[in-house]
């Protein structure tokens, strides 16, 4: 699927339940910590939502999630569906993470951090380790919101692979957190908002930058044209943010070596599939 | 994904180069037989049509791919852009299989059938084969049109596994060969017609028959069930004669036994994605 035909390694992360690699971490948060009476908060663009909903109900918890209002339907209404609490709040992310906090606040209940928990980057980071099972991998391209996958995948891959990250020009905490020298506030929008929409990247990916071999950041319209070929010739549905690490091959950001061997995380499925052609 | 709730395994063709299963018996075709001058021929629905296309494209052979104008443009348009030389005729399947007997007639080339070769059926059981290559399967589901896949999942289970057929009412020329004890003329139509839409048996699938464990046929609607359900469940897009086997199970027309292993063929993905949501 690069431009110059070699072929790619791609983890179908949107055929996992809730249709997101961030099932892996729900699990992972919710086996390894201690949940109160009144269960479990997170706030999320949706897909992290949609998994604590899945893996609280699995465990036997109460869920409560917040989503902003502008997050698809295709992600707020499974969550609506899933028996969780659901609160829907103006804005982006980062206004479901202050009315999460608020409810954390005033009762028994513990918060699911979508990327800034240990446990959460290490349930991401398997997806970059199955990734990598087979061996032969030179390069793994990652989609970079909050950095929980991000995170993942550096604490996954061996010192041999390395590790490169793609954000939108609309979500890129990452590359302006890299440009000043310190993580800082951006402005989010975009098609891969509401996946790659964290306002500042977390503190857990930033501490494990020294360890990244790259950061790239893609337009939108290069995102939904990778989104299209993903269809066109692997029939595999995914959503912007499923498709950025993609797009950087597909639009030549990223140009492997003659003989780089290439692995890309499709790390998300949840929009309408109609959407994946045009 | 069946309505008991009891885990089944599904063999996603639909991420296959061209979208379904069909490039398996159209590679195990070009191989397997002298290609003459004027290359292949073949009539289809489509997805045989754009195998063919692919493997002849892959081998150096000229391909002349006949298609009802009934197709749906998923599946048309892909073989215009192949390369490969397309000719779109009125009515279904049986009258591009017309037109393609013409045309090997008239030229130095050769018939690529879509089901009833021996070559193209061995080529249709690696599918099977490969589903039931990690052991513990009790029973395989395959929709069937001509019988292809059918006939290749028959040579490909062991007589420890049950294969069972599905049709749609629309396509239900193997339920209606064996009501009549021979091979009968159908009418062809409803939403599994571009796929599953042989008029008449193939007579290698005919052959089989006997190592049939049984043959169901499903309502179009509950097809259409059925592909949302993939997508819902599982985020894979099916064509409804790809979802035609799973109908089966989520229409209830097949119920496995208590501890039954059920194995699906999802054989075929081209359709509009954004019909498999409402």
């Amino acid at each position: 699927m690069a431009p110059s035909g070699a072929p790619i390694r791609a983890k179908l992360e949107v055929l996992q339940p809730t249709g997101s690699f961030k099932v892996r971490g729900a699990m992972s948060l919710l086996r390894g910590i201690e949940v109160p009476r009144d269960g479990v908060v997170a706030a999320s663009g949706g897909n992290h939502g949609l998994a604590i909903a899945w893996a609280a109900r699995r465990l036997g918890h109460p869920a409560t999630i917040v989503v902003p209002a502008t997050s698809p339907p295709e992600k707020i209404e499974p969550i609506r569906a899933s028996g969780a609490r659901l609160t829907v709040v103006d804005g982006f992310y980062a206004a479901a993470a202050q009315e999460a906090d608020r409810l954390v606040a005033t009762g028994e209940r513990v918060l699911a951090h979508p990327y800034d928990q240990r446990e959460v980057v290490a349930g991401q980071g398997t997806a970059t380790a199955e990734l990598l099972e087979d061996g032969g991998l030179d390069t793994v391209l990652v989609a970079c919101g909050g950095g929980g996958l991000l995170a993942g995948a550096l604490a996954a891959a061996g010192p041999d692979v390395r590790v490169v990250a793609v954000e939108t020009t609309g979500t890129a905490a990452l590359h302006a957190a890299l440009t000043a020298g310190e993580r800082v506030e951006v402005q989010v929008g975009g098609v891969a908002a509401s996946a790659l929409g964290a306002p500042r990247l977390g503190a857990l990916a930033w501490a494990a930058r020294e360890r990244l071999a790259g950061s790239l950041v893609v337009e939108d319209d290069e995102v939904v044209r990778a989104q299209r070929r993903l269809w066109s010739a692997a029939r595999v549905v995914a959503e912007p943010g499923g498709a950025t690490a993609l797009a950087a091959l597909t639009s030549g950001a990223y140009v492997p070596g003659p003989d780089e061997r290439v692995g890309v995380l499709v790390c998300g499925a949840n929009t309408d599939p109609g959407s994946v052609v045009g």
